[in-house]
């Protein structure tokens, strides 16, 4: 098989990212050498730090660039009545995840292992993204569509929820991706709903 | 600091579930020796055989006790009216996961490592407990109290929910346990009733 021998950073570089996302969600940051990134990279130990600095460093950017990336989509434009963009939160969350399984693994999996200031930065850009989600249901309340009480509490709620599809959702299984996230937004719709008790 | 020296078998044992468990949390199954288990304990390396014939039989029992004791718990007799029965289901499940975040993160992120007869294993407990709420949906639906198409994907998204108050519920913070309890449940109670649009 060729090897790639560091000689070409643009194929490297991502090479290296993707080969420690791989590794890290297979056994563990703790477990994974810089050593062993380069084996499989196909690099000597001591090219990989032309690609980053540290072991620290690459598990920060694999994940402020996954949340940079989520953040990046044009999700949500605040049109339409509120209940249309929870709609679209609800589908992009779902699908956005589900083709991700690695990085949002590693995204719970390894905050313990972020020093502070990395935990700190990577946070702050998951509370932007809860952010969006709160606006909603926030613009849902002050419209009367919605009775939630703690928009913060349910926001935390939904994301879980969402997310959780990734520990059991399979491809060619009993539901298409589609009639997932069906279901999932019959749930969320309801339990944002003015109660009518 | 006093040692104990594996002499012991009635605390040892124990103790060494104890410190395997913190340290599977903190670095993860892949990255913590049976020498390190051995060392925090305070026996030779050797003498943790008395306990565990190895690492993978400490993570499995982990995880099966987990499960096994998480199933022993009198939460669910079947008595009263579904609403009622899925109410104590919701509060046990916050309360009874938000007590044992180790055990929860675990049970979540070390699937992967556990052998594939393992896997089954804890894959069995975990459908038995799923089953539980499962049973509890299905009742509701037969009795005309719930509106819910797929009592399956229903138990798979308010487990993950309520499970995911462990990923920021801080004893202290801005609100009380039964406070959280309270909320989610509001959330999963309008969220299997029966449609009214």
């Amino acid at each position: 098989m060729a090897r790639t021998t560091g000689s070409h950073a643009g194929i490297t570089g991502p090479k290296v990212r993707q080969t420690a996302l791989k590794l890290f969600a297979q056994d563990g940051y703790a477990a994974v050498s810089m050593r062993r990134i380069a084996g499989q990279v196909g690099v000597q130990a001591g090219a990989l730090y032309n690609y980053t600095p540290d072991k620290q460093s690459l598990l920060f950017e694999l994940m402020r660039d996954h949340m940079t990336d989520l953040l990046d989509q044009p999700v949500e434009d605040g049109d339409g009545p509120p209940l249309e963009q929870l709609e679209r939160f609800v589908s992009f969350h779902i699908r956005y995840h589900a083709d991700r399984p690695d990085e949002v693994f590693i995204a719970y999996m390894e905050l313990r292992n972020l020093t502070p200031e990395n935990f700190a930065e990577i946070e702050k850009l998951r509370r932007q993204y809860e952010d969006r989600l709160e606006a909603i249901l926030r613009r849902g309340v002050e419209a009367g569509d919605f009775g939630v009480a703690d928009p913060k509490i349910v926001t935390l709620a939904i994301i879980a929820m969402l997310t959780g599809v990734n520990t059991w959702f399979r491809e060619g299984g009993r539901l298409s991706l589609d009639e997932v996230v069906a279901q999932y937004w019959d749930m969320v719709r309801k339990a944002v709903a003015a109660d009518r008790r």
